[in-house]
């Protein structure tokens, strides 16, 4: 742990997270409200994400914004990596590259990182990772993107066309580098040492500057991707971070697809979905029903209620009044649990449906070495 | 240096290397009389190259032979980082490679590490190392090989292919691994770190044992091949090594591609080979013409002689004249020269014609992406 109580890298995240220190320690811009209202001016939308600091922060937003204000187009890139199954917290960022790709008419790149998971997995074979890619792409498309403007990248499917890029970032980092930016001692193995510059090659995948939508918790690849980004001739990616989203069990971590409690997953039937939220959404509230009504619960700390604002209730007013029943006591924890249950059933179903008919179209949105 | 006085890593040989010492250093084990009567016995032929010992040392050399005296065949593997133009010391071990394929008929793997070449030299890019892969793809090709058993490994036009064996071998490698191998310190650049579990990667490319014939400079990485190959659950490559090759300039180094003058390419013409040798080659003669006749040459540190030994001259009884003819002093330097340049030129004239014919060839003898 670091002095702050929390740590946040790639591959470990843990404590509370102080987001403005964060912001701080890496080194990234706070959203202002001055680049809200620029976005919301360009795209004529006002995204809830944005509104309620669920995207919080970014690098070089606004140089993107110029660009695009004077007719250059960027393109997006975002990732995952496949280490089990799709949950509702991976969906975040896919969700709102997906409203940027709409709102600018932009191209957009998907990274599934299989060999990763299987440098930094113990207990995980190639194939595993790989075909946990293939799950997760599933996912990925379900939320409806179009294949003429959308590839989906498999790192060892793709490393053809990875490799020459990765190779000219490779070369500019040493060992040094990846001991500040990410940890690494001398018992790191050679696969997870050389990774940084197959998550770097994406942004160099068209000549044209790169957006790049992510948890913030990826930042330190691409700060060392800036730092090689001018001495390979290239332009620095712009980043918009999201927060980390809280595991069911409760805040200080992101919710991991290797915790099978702490999780839901896309492919959750509607009643494992309903006991896991009633088994082990973390509650803000009383004990007991008597105290709960006199003194209210804590929506800032309770799990349905943070889902609730991250992604399954777009409506303020809607997500004000749940907010203020549940503080008052008036709304009790069951029945807040139940209000998340229905909207994620809902966001589920039409899910699951899109992700069945998403097995035929996988094959359009694989990104084809030249 | 090393409290030996040399210094022998793939990437750095230095000083007057102490063979018997260097079997000891590195672990190896000589090539003993009764193992050369063995190869002997197989192949029904006594190669000079063994016989004088060019090739020296070993690891498990017995094993593959017991192997293959119970029929199942091996496969051959080496490789050349292609930093520059083909010179005459790249030949030797090729040269014997295609003796032990005939002899043995087995199929053979080819790597040419643009990559490597390109992480280790600042200044050459990696179009620079990829075209230089290409020039000696053909110096390769023409020394003789069979397309139907011969294929050529390109690392970044095969990486789809190398890639997921390297991974695994990479997970199994950690920097402290690389460190107490190759000197490797924390300014090591990632590709360098992570460059030698591809060059492992064609040791598992069949599903067969392999005999890796190579200068004894690139045994460290199989060193590191062999201790990870039972953790993946592979047989472990056997090698045989050959010294290292001298620069025209004289011994204490290997013939080095990046020096124009200690070197002879495959590619340059006669007029070029006889004055580079005349005035570059490193001379076991006295200063003057009467000390030479008094005192006679040392054949022993003189470098057209050790070419002659190495590679031009196979009959034993021409090159003990030679030997004794010099020693005596009735041999002068400039006539030893002059045996070697013609030799060469001989060889050369055959060898530019064969490299001109492989230009038609080479798409035959490329590995193909499955």
């Amino acid at each position: 742990m670091s002095a702050d109580d929390f740590v946040v890298t790639p591959w470990h995240v843990e404590g509370d997270i102080d987001y403005d220190k964060l912001i701080k320690q890496f080194g990234t811009q706070k959203i202002s409200p001055e680049l809200l209202a620029r976005i919301q001016k360009i795209t004529g939308e006002d995204h809830f994400m944005l509104r309620r600091g669920i995207f919080f922060s970014h690098r070089e937003m606004n140089r993107i914004l110029d660009d695009y204000e004077k007719g250059n187009k960027f393109f997006l890139y975002t990732g995952r990596g496949p280490s089990g199954h799709t949950h509702i917290g991976h969906l975040v960022p896919w969700v709102f590259a997906k409203w940027l790709q709409e709102k600018f008419d932009v191209n957009m790149y998907f990274q599934l990182t299989d060999d990763e998971k299987f440098f930094s997995k113990p207990n995980l074979t190639l194939e595993e990772t790989k075909n946990f890619a293939y799950e997760n792409a599933l996912d990925f498309i379900a939320l409806g993107f179009k294949p003429e403007k959308t590839k989906i990248i498999i790192n060892t499917r793709n490393i053809q066309t990875l490799y020459p890029i990765a190779a000219q970032v490779a070369k500019k980092i040493n060992f040094s580098n990846t001991k500040a930016t990410f940890g690494f001692t001398n018992e790191t193995n050679l696969g997870m040492i050389f990774y940084t510059s197959l998550q770097s090659a994406p942004c160099f995948i068209e000549d044209k500057p790169v957006l790049i939508p992510l948890g913030v918790d990826q930042d330190p690849h691409f700060r060392l991707t800036r730092d090689i980004a001018p001495k390979i001739g290239k332009e620095k990616p712009a980043l918009i971070h999201n927060i980390m989203i809280p595991a069911l069990e409760g805040p200080g971590g992101k919710m991991s697809a290797s915790d099978e409690n702490g999780t839901v997953y896309t492919t959750d039937a509607p009643n494992v979905v309903k006991k896991k939220i009633n088994k082990y959404a973390f509650s803000g509230g009383q004990p007991d029903l008597e105290q709960h009504r006199k003194l209210g619960g804590n929506p800032d700390i309770d799990v349905s209620y943070q889902y609730l604002r991250i992604f399954f209730e777009p409506d303020d007013n809607k997500l004000k009044s749940i907010y203020e029943d549940y503080k008052s006591g008036k709304l009790l924890s069951g029945e807040l649990k139940a209000i998340l249950i229905e909207k994620m059933n809902e966001f589920l179903a039409v899910h699951q449906e899109n992700r069945e008919k998403a097995k035929d179209k996988i094959d359009e949105f694989l990104f084809e070495n030249k």
